[in-house]
């Protein structure tokens, strides 16, 4: 803040928030914000939810402040009213103020409102502020990471198990579902959302979801979930194949573990972002396949809808971030071609020597 | 839009693009918008969705144009520009254009570039167009709702069994989810995201989630859940006793059931909105009750995070949306008080005569 000049952070991102307070409650689909000055912190939240503040978060009780429900529904005096008037308490409001407004948490006309309610203040994006910060873990970050890591796992083995000619894909979610919410003996899973399964066609593209099809010998199943412990999620990725592969797909198959290894073998601290890329594209295109879309970004913190994605850097062409010690990537190859296609994907952290995959599973197309 | 006077409307509500094309893969995290003219109607989204739009949509081929992964990364040839350049050569980019700027998928800061790439043309916010049409619900969503309830149910019931002292939370809620997806022999379920399963402390409030915490005898816990059947939500709500209910929850409870009755003999063509909840407050507040929030919502189709909510109307005092036959609403009595809290809510649909209620489980805190 005090290097862009930001007098108050107003934080709407969900996650940004939970990583600031500890906020943990299912609210953001209502306007909240937690407010930041040099000498300030308070939540600003719909009263009914404030008791799950007071509950999950480390602020004072008198931090926690909540807004009518008759505020919903007003339009001059909406909760958006109520965070102006608290930064012209805080002498603010003539100072330059940073809003997310590059996130999906303040909508385009909230934001109309807001400009006119400061007219005197200084607004600029600080949407990746907090987002950039979270990018380097921490080990007890890292430790969660881990433990989400075997929430992973036993998601995917679960599937692994139970996938057979005949058994309906929502049946096979449900189960992947259940594993990822119930963790492990060890350590609680949070959501199990967002996850794709997906199987025939849909294995085609990225982000398809089940139906009540059922699987067929043959078949192929794409399977992209993330456990997440404490809310830090570590995606993962397989493709489960019933019955005798086609030729393309073993082709396939060949090619995408040969670019995981080549982007593994790439990483370490001052690589790019970009070279990782280049380095799955060179062995991968040996075998005649481009992939358009990046291969990976920044992960972790990552409990809100609809991803787990932090929007700090991706693995792909003409992105420059410098891999760091303690960063953390899901390294997605979602190889997704006219005729046939495939996923494998695994979460990593850069460490002094080159990186730490978290995953323990065969890193291949999994036979059952 | 004719009566609106819109020559072009661009939806970006992951739900409205459901209701209007039938896409349903999971990707309006990135920029995507359906383009409605007089006479034309077209995608746009990220070249690696374009072919579950081929899958899912009534649309034909070159109606879905896909955009590359560069312009992500892209300043000065972003998404929004690929869409400017098509409503210009659709000779609408000087008319009046309905965006969905009072929703979450525009974010301000594109919403910023929009208006700088669209000059001439007359922006107005649509939001609710397509969602005011969807409040009235055909037979057949009708259908599909009737057949989430019984995925509601089978996920409730499932708690129900499962609940006991010692039993985590996390487990609960990973039952809880198998059903919701898995659904039924006749109905696949799509999504377990959101549902709210809370115990201890987090009974009083409304959207803690699940942890690892044993419950203890004497607990109760709270369950807010919606099955979903081709992307319909049935939400359903009911609280769970472990052992003797406290002199407090009998009272709540007595309270919340004869809210209910209240609230479901007031339903008819005609009557307002606020009248329904008019009729729940005069009856709870003979038992010295006043919930605060709005007591329900419409709901329908909403699959996509963070709720299912239906934006057009809610069951809260100033609410003046008069009911009518074919309107579906979610009635949620969360009763959340300082020192007690339980759930309980069906949905509905308003006929000529009444209401439907689409669950059959028992009204009242459930007996383990």
């Amino acid at each position: 803040m005090e290097a862009r000049g930001i007098s108050a952070l107003i934080i709407t991102d969900a996650n940004d928030m939970n990583y600031v307070t500890g906020y943990n409650a299912l609210s953001h689909y209502v306007p909240q914000a937690v407010v930041i000055t040099q000498s300030d912190i308070f939540f600003i939240l719909r009263s009914m939810d404030r008791y799950a503040a007071v509950l999950s978060c480390w602020l004072e009780d008198e931090q926690i402040i909540g807004y009518s429900d008759a505020s919903m529904l007003s339009d001059d005096d909406t909760p958006w009213h109520f965070i102006a008037r608290k930064l012209a308490d805080l002498d603010v409001s003539q100072s330059t103020v940073g809003f997310d407004i590059s996130g999906k948490f303040i909508t385009a006309s909230e934001w109309q409102v807001i400009t006119t309610l400061l007219p005197q203040a200084k607004l600029v994006d600080s949407t990746l502020l907090v987002t950039q910060v979270r990018v380097i873990k921490s080990p007890q970050e890292l430790d969660y990471m881990r433990k989400s890591a075997r929430i992973s796992e036993a998601a995917i083995s679960a599937a692994i198990e139970m996938a057979a000619p005949g058994v309906r894909e929502c049946d096979l979610a449900g189960e992947v579902s259940k594993h990822l919410i119930s963790g492990t003996a060890e350590a609680a899973g949070t959501l199990a959302f967002p996850f794709i399964l997906s199987s025939g066609e849909g294995i085609k593209t990225a982000h398809m979801m089940w139906t009540d099809r059922r699987l067929e010998d043959g078949d192929s199943i794409n399977l992209e979930v993330a456990g997440r412990h404490n809310w830090y999620a570590c995606p993962m990725s397989r493709s489960i194949q019933l019955g005798t592969p086609s030729s393309s797909m073993l082709k396939l198959e060949e090619a995408t573990i040969a670019g995981m290894e080549a982007a593994f073998a790439s990483v370490k601290p001052g690589v790019l972002c970009e070279d990782v890329e280049r380095a799955f594209r060179a062995e991968t295109s040996k075998f005649g396949f481009e992939k358009e879309s990046r291969i990976g970004y920044t992960v972790g913190l990552g409990w809100t809808p609809p991803s787990w994605i932090e929007m700090a850097a991706s693995l792909a062409p003409g992105d420059v971030t410098e891999l760091k010690p303690g960063m953390t990537f899901h390294l997605m190859l979602g190889m997704w071609f006219q005729d046939v296609g495939m996923v494998l994907s695994e979460t990593f952290v850069v460490n002094e020597d080159g990186c730490e995959v978290f995953g323990s599973l065969p890193r291949q197309l999994i036979r059952k």
